[in-house]
């Protein structure tokens, strides 16, 4: 049994480090399904949108100039020449002096520049309303190219399809989409104390959870998992395991290998594969030190901790950036997730030199957010099921006073 | 044309009258396909957890009363009596005077009650520790049913399945669960102008994009979105798409009827399905005041706006809860997500008895977050994709003034 040797690396190294992965390729998708997925084509308009004078009102069509002076007590007469219907390009022009009525979303005629909404005007027979107001022109009317103009950048690689994006992409009559292919991400859990969940846990033996813990986190940040299955804490197998699942997957978790002795093992098996480097091994972080990056043939490689809480935190810090960006998300980094503010319920100690990810559980109280650590070992997954963010304390702090605010990482919700 | 007849509701009570309506079934999954799902029954512990005691460190499993006194200057010596391997239950007993070698994860053997961790201890020879710091009982050590006792419960039914809680169900052995279906959302565009994306839209016509917005937003929030295509505005084709659609789905969306004829015409043809009633027909908010909400045979309809950000505000805000609420999640109506801090860039004029929700970017600054408001009319789809979250003016509020904090409702995120 060896004494525990390894350098830790700067937390924003392994970010370098993520960045420079690459992406999974593309397919082409129904828009219909393609809310969540990351664009991987650029959209340029190829229209103006609404493509025509638009109403946003239901009303009447005039020409601004003849509703100036119109009040309620001087209102101005207006002859209607006729109405406009939704879906159709009206063949009538507004001259000077008339009106044509037009319902919301119906398009401009001729000669009209402003819509005189109906609360504003009364028909007073067949033929002729009164106007209460004076519009300017372009009141209530949305112009030809308002929303989007023609030969617009609108949408660049790398852009998560949110509805309105989604939206956009309908707008330009694009029925199917190239989009990123979902990372397919293997799992294997190592250690010879796992048992598959469906057996029953001898004294010794415990059950594999984070196959389970992991292959929810992977599939909320919208990647594949595929779980490889429990391995051993031998050479041979682990490397057979590991070697079919890099073939197969585009980014491959370990997780297990808590104790030295197979953390080691875990370095070996990771070395021995076909082009692979180690690039981070420990990180000053608590929980997690033991985290392990390597790279081989372009595809990533993590040695997560077999603590279960320790792999989970790590994940959401470091492996969700980096499903992210092999997803081609563009925002894979924007790292703005610590950003519910919240008032500690108690004092927390740190050291300076390591960032610690303290679990959290927010409870509101008179209007007031509190986050409440919620401690114990990392082994325990009441930990994190207690918990529903994440607080940090810095590299340079010794820890946090009750009453500061911090900063609260939700955990997943929608 | 009519003029603009309705009367609100108040937004409190749509909220109790989406609470009425009755979640969707059941179905069993694969727990490794849990994740984001809602837990349909109860998990209560049938083990404890780890269910022996186990170290969460390397070193040596000794009786803490052994290392009483030992330090740097006056180290304790004990005697190796074996080591303990990984997914066993160790045959030895750790008498007075003896230490056993173990790795993290391990089960203490009898006799042991505490782990010294490695680096407070060295191997003078094969046959001896000396060990340079004192344990009290229970250090380093995970009690057998320190993470869950035996005969708690867990979690309930309504559960959001993060990945913690798949966790905790792998732990009792459960390979699959059962979980409420995703539920089924119908939508319905409505409109003489519209056209369907594939097809150029000629003058006075535009593209359905509110089937594309509406389909991601489904998606987005966990439920399964079919496009039940365009209807043209009259009474017998719009009766019979929502007929054959509500019979499929769980919870029918019907997008369009701006103007106060088509609006009428969405009202006379809910009214008319088999057991139908309309709950809500106006909420006084800002954008999407024409909002509809009805219930037929303890099933949703909504009647959604036809401008483009109106329909996906009121999606956001409204129908999100709605489905989430069918969903089984009984975190549906949390509302905490107005939550994000911000400086407010401009001043905002409001009007004392309605809610607006205005859509804002959020932009960094010197570590301060701004809010600038994205104006525009909400037929512009422009302003939803230069946004990214929403802030609230409050009813009895006339507007907001610059340099305010507001709270932020962020758009989807992973």
């Amino acid at each position: 049994m060896t004494k525990e040797f390894f350098n830790v690396t700067p937390v924003e190294t392994i970010f370098e480090y993520i960045a420079e992965f690459s992406g999974t390729g593309t397919e082409i998708v129904d828009l219909l399904a393609a809310g969540g997925r990351i664009l991987a084509g650029e959209i340029v308009s190829d229209i103006d949108l609404p493509g025509f004078d638009r109403s946003t009102m239901d009303g009447y069509a005039v020409r601004a100039s003849d509703t100036f002076g119109a009040s309620e007590g001087n209102p101005a007469y207006l002859d209607i020449c006729g109405s406009i219907a939704m879906g159709e390009k009206p063949d009538i022009t507004v001259l000077p002096g008339k009106a044509a009525r037009i319902a919301t979303g119906g398009m401009l005629p001729e000669g009209a520049d402003a819509v005189m909404m109906v609360e504003h005007a009364s028909e007073i027979d067949d033929m002729t309303i009164e106007v209460y107001r004076r519009v300017a022109p372009g009141t209530h009317v949305i112009q030809k190219d308002e929303d989007i103009r023609k030969n617009t950048r609108l949408l660049s690689p790398g852009t998560f399809l949110r509805p309105q994006e989604t939206g956009i992409i309908a707008a330009m009559g694009m029925p199917r989409v190239t989009v990123y292919k979902k990372p397919v991400v293997g799992i294997i859990s190592t250690g010879d104390e796992l048992v598959p969940i469906e057996r029953h846990p001898e004294a010794g033996f415990i059950r594999d959870i984070n196959t389970y813990t992991l292959a929810s986190a992977i599939h909320l940040c919208g990647a594949v998992p595929v779980s490889c299955g429990i391995v051993e804490d031998r050479f041979d197998p682990l490397f057979a395991a590991a070697e079919c699942a890099l073939s197969q997957c585009d980014m491959l978790i370990l997780s297990g290998g808590s104790s030295v002795g197979t953390r080691d093992l875990t370095v070996e098996v990771i070395e021995a594969l076909p082009g692979a480097a180690i690039r981070v091994h420990g990180l000053p972080v608590r929980p997690g030190k033991p985290t392990i990056l390597a790279e081989a043939g372009g595809k990533s490689i993590w040695g997560l901790p077999g603590h279960v809480a320790s792999a989970m935190v790590i994940f959401e810090i470091f492996v969700k950036p980096c499903i992210r960006h092999i997803s081609g998300d563009r925002g894979a980094f924007d790292g703005n997730d610590f950003r519910i503010p919240a008032v500690l319920t108690r004092n927390l100690s740190s050291a300076q030199g390591r960032i610690d990810y303290v679990r959290v559980r927010t409870v509101e109280k008179g209007g007031v957010l509190f986050a409440e650590p919620v401690l114990g070992p990392s082994g325990l997954i009441r930990t994190m099921l207690d918990a529903d963010g994440l607080i940090r304390i810095g590299m340079n702090s010794e820890g946090l006073e009750k009453g500061v605010q911090v900063m609260v990482m939700p955990f997943h919700q929608y």
